[in-house]
């Protein structure tokens, strides 16, 4: 089924987005409003993003000595994207957005997602201007936040720095008062940062007029010391050009200059960036050291940050999928195609059979099911995740704060489930295509390049499993995770209620209870060093048994009845499948969490 | 641990590869001799090899029109491997050859394809030259083969075409006799070839003065046209220079022309070439067609081909093997010396703790456990193999029976699951890395690219997958699987005797018996079309088993004892990372075999 096929199943009828009009915030909108943005983003998506994605793989970002030079599609696909008003989509009327939902806006990205994932859909130049809305004054909101949302600027996030990435509380760059009025700028308290900001997507480029840099940095203690730990982090605006308070460039260029990019394995089509502020290329008023507003309170940096990373980590689990997406539907238009060999009959190989296409074996099949049940159940959970952002912030009281909590529970498993086993689905799409897929004559090897980056960004699977077991789901006493068992099980007694799904119904209520077991156990102890020693085959099992949830969820939309359309015959058989093939994986994960086995934590390094 | 100190511990130990002397034809051997060519090896690797491996990949060939252009090193890594001798190392030691054990010139192997998979080390050309001495007249073993040890010329395989590339009964490549006098030729009965061979790997280069392609075609009927399936190919000596009978250049190029290089994701330092046989670009005697000259009888090529496929195939797996060593080693220096975050404590994180290097954390060990219990095992499995290689050349009948028995059941997994495992091994070792193995900077990502191609050459993850089930576990009643059952069992007895494996023997015991299991319930029905279905969870699981396996009887090795050295308290926990972690898995890949689950089987087309 094509991607729009799909969407429109998963959110009209198993979703009911179409109920979110409803509420006062989205009375303006209707299915076809909602309809005619995909209109628009699946059209630029066709036209701007898809025939360039194997280009910006091809011409990687350069750098001339003054400017990063990128391909002319780029340019073109950033003028379209913002023209399309995508970038405010979730704004307020007022400041010029749709006031879409959060559900809307996400399935709208899966089509530039799919077309060039490293194109880039404005996600970190919306992160970063809904972060300003929430913590920025009125002026930054004003001058920085509301020229993003039209395009005229762009926005990057500069956490990590080279010695840290993981570990944020060792960053090292320092910001200091600049100047005896430093407290009165109408910009927000003026700092002279100096530092170097590793890993920054979009940090150096001629897409915009201007960068706008949001920055993590330490404000010295009286005695001129970095405060240690995450306590001392400070979050600052630097733009890349000095402007005023009426949002015009002044002229003078900020002490941020590139250091250098990264040479990376895919997602070529975004830079990365090494930046070095305030090293004094770019001296302002004779002066090293870069500029930067002060957003929101000194020392509470990290968790001005962290209000969007909930967000940020349902857009990363939405690229892998769309990824994912992309590979699947590569490889089956080359299945369908593809002459290669003969049925098996009843007695194996058979010669006297004519030729068939590779769709017509039973191992291809395989591969293309596993795909289909790998992408698709990740796009219901990306958009599962995304209609509970929309009700923590549209919904009642209790339904809100029951949305925030399982969305706690949820992100991790939103961007790591996609980024590990939508990477499983592009190796198969390689593996489809035989030789041919591992050449760069078809899209799938570089699928699969840029989705490798996706366990890794944005907190690697180590960190989200962490996440996961150290603090989700024993957060609140373990209310979080008593919500989702409570959303699972009703499912599971929808589910009893139609015979053909009864085997499911049993199978994720053992694996619900399983999960719920191996959770207790790893805890048993009470000391984190032993429950998370298995942190990662933890959150791999709770993974699995999410998806399958959500398989039965979208199948329980699906109107009984034994003649079903092939769409429907296809969701069923990938329930089918995950239930059958995948579900069962979770005991071997499991096992060595409920034993808090200490094998991988006891091995002492020399016997390496 | 480093590598020789593994090779030396598997080959020594465990397999005693040193009692291999005491056998005639290696009589002249000892444990020295051996040594001294590691040693060599070791050397040609780290000056010629290892330094090179990423301008290989950066310098991918290319073609100006009349040759291709490989970097510098290529030539010098050749040269340099050519001289050592290593191309006849198993030979006679009358045509110049060393007598070298298999087990002993796979072991030495293993330091080119660690230090650069696809600088090469004549596999490719030992293979071909292999199969001449075997199938080929006495003139063209002089002549061809001789010349391939040596070093003066290489050799290809000359397999796929465009369109038949698992299913060789559908190559086109025609050959017809070539004049009158064709059969009387002395270099072997003359035909005339004309047809396009895909995939050729090393297809045109200029590392020797000649090529030597063992080329399969069909010889049509009486009636013109092609015999349908398998029995109509014929095999063919077609060199790229015409050659007299004393193996001198006549200055007549063939008519063999190279039609385009493919441009891959990985494994770049290998030509891997579109040949045209016969287009008529270099015609001979004025007349479009390629010279080629019989091998063996007609029609009989494809069993000429077959007689080399065990050791091409654990060639590869040993490649795979090594390509995740190399990470594993990669990652593991990494680990060591990258300062990141601080330990968990009882409580959780903890600020006040002094930053550690990344192999302090037990995430970081888990992803070292596991690639080292794979790139270990999988090392264990290969020299297994070459030693069964041995037994199968120089053993007592009963013995040679036996191990070829036993590799006919082997190779399937020796080959395939290094492809698989050892890619997951290079995953993680980028993941290790964090953002610098996303990175052109570090090694680790190209090691996951050059991999990505062990699952698809030499017949793919599908096709071995098909041998296993299909063929190789019921030949001969199932006799080979019986002696594989013979041999764990007697690892399982001897370990019965020691408490400390006692877990082990048992978990084993029980894999066997399930996969015996699953065995016969794939094929209860008798269809092979139910039987095969699943054919790769099956050999998932039964890969599984047997790696389990091998990591017993490498663990049975390690006298008894409280306190080991470390390398041994090493092997010791990655044997119980394999059992507790890993073996596990197989209940879920076992469980669709044994049902004979349709749900892939049966999917329709128009549900995708």
């Amino acid at each position: 089924m094509g991607l729009r096929h799909t969407l429109d199943f998963l959110l009209y009828d198993w979703l009911r987005a179409g109920e979110l009009t409803s509420r006062s915030r989205f009375a303006d909108h209707s299915r076809e409003t909602f309809d005619a943005v995909f209109d628009t983003c699946e059209r630029i998506a066709r036209e701007k993003y898809a025939p360039f994605n194997r280009t910006l793989d091809i011409e990687e970002p350069r750098f001339d000595g003054e400017k990063v030079i990128l391909p002319k599609a780029s340019k073109e696909a950033y003028d379209a994207f913002a023209a399309s008003g995508m970038l405010s989509a979730a704004q307020d009327y007022e400041i010029g957005g749709m006031q879409l939902p959060y559900t809307v806006e996400s399935a709208a990205h899966t089509f530039f997602a799919m077309a060039s994932v490293s194109m880039g859909s404005g996600m970190l130049t919306v992160g970063n201007a809904n972060l300003l809305m929430v913590h920025g004054t009125e002026l930054q909101k004003s001058v920085f936040a509301l020229n993003e949302f039209s395009g005229r600027w762009s926005g990057t996030m500069c956490l990590s720095e080279p010695q840290a990435g993981s570990s944020l509380s060792d960053i090292v760059t320092r910001a200091v008062p600049d100047g005896g009025d430093f407290a009165s700028d109408p910009l927000g308290a003026r700092y002279r940062l100096k530092g170097n900001k590793m890993w920054i997507s979009a940090g150096e480029h001629e897409l915009t007029e201007n960068i706008i840099h949001l920055v993590l940095a330490k404000i010295p203690g009286p005695d001129g010391k970095l405060i240690p730990g995450t306590r001392g982090i400070s979050l600052f605006i630097v733009p890349k050009q000095l402007v005023d308070t009426q949002g015009q460039l002044t002229g003078v260029r900020n002490d941020v200059a590139l250091a250098g990019l990264n040479h990376k394995l895919g997602w070529r089509g975004t830079t990365n960036t090494l930046l070095n502020f305030g090293e004094g290329k770019f001296p302002v008023q004779g002066q090293a050291g870069a500029i930067g507003y002060l957003v929101g309170r000194p020392h509470e940096g990290l968790s001005c940050m962290f209000h969007m990373m909930n967000e940020a980590r349902i857009g990363v689990g939405m690229a892998a999928t769309m990824l994912g997406m992309a590979g699947y539907h590569a490889s089956l238009d080359y299945a369908k195609n593809r002459p290669q060999g003969r049925l098996v009959g009843p007695s194996g190989k058979d010669a006297s059979q004519p030729q068939v296409r590779i769709i017509e074996h039973a191992d291809i099949k395989r591969m293309l099911l596993t795909q289909k049940s790998y992408c698709e159940g990740a796009l219901a959970l990306e958009l599962y995740c995304a209609r509970l952002v929309d009700e923590q912030h549209t919904g009642e009281p209790g339904a809100a704060n029951e949305a925030r909590m399982l969305l706690e529970v949820l992100t991790p498993i939103a961007k790591s489930w996609p980024s590990e086993w939508c990477l499983e689905a592009n190796s198969l799409a390689i593996q489809i295509h035989g030789g041919y897929g591992y050449t760069r004559d078809f899209p799938v090897e570089q699928y699969w390049r840029d989705q490798r980056l996706n366990m890794i960004h944005e907190g690697t699977h180590g960190i989200q499993a962490a996440d996961l077991l150290g603090r989700k789901v024993v957060m609140a006493g373990g209310e979080g995770l008593r919500m989702l068992a409570l959303r699972i099980n009703g499912t599971i007694e929808r589910a009893i209620q139609r015979p053909e799904f009864a085997e499911y119904a049993n199978a994720l209520g053992g694996a619900l209870q399983q999960v719920g077991a191996a959770t207790k156990a790893a805890w048993a102890t009470g000391d984190a060093r032993e429950a998370l020693a298995n942190a990662v085959p933890y959150m791999q099992a709770f993974g699995h048994m999410v998806i399958a949830w959500m398989w039965l969820d979208v199948a329980l939309s699906i109107p009984a009845g034994a003649a079903q359309p092939p769409a429907h015959v296809g969701r069923l058989a990938a329930t089918r499948f995950f239930y059958r093939y995948e579900l069962p994986k979770i005991g071997a994960w499991l096992n060595v969490v409920s034993s808090r086995d200490a094998t991988c934590a006891d091995m002492p390094e020399e016997a390496f």
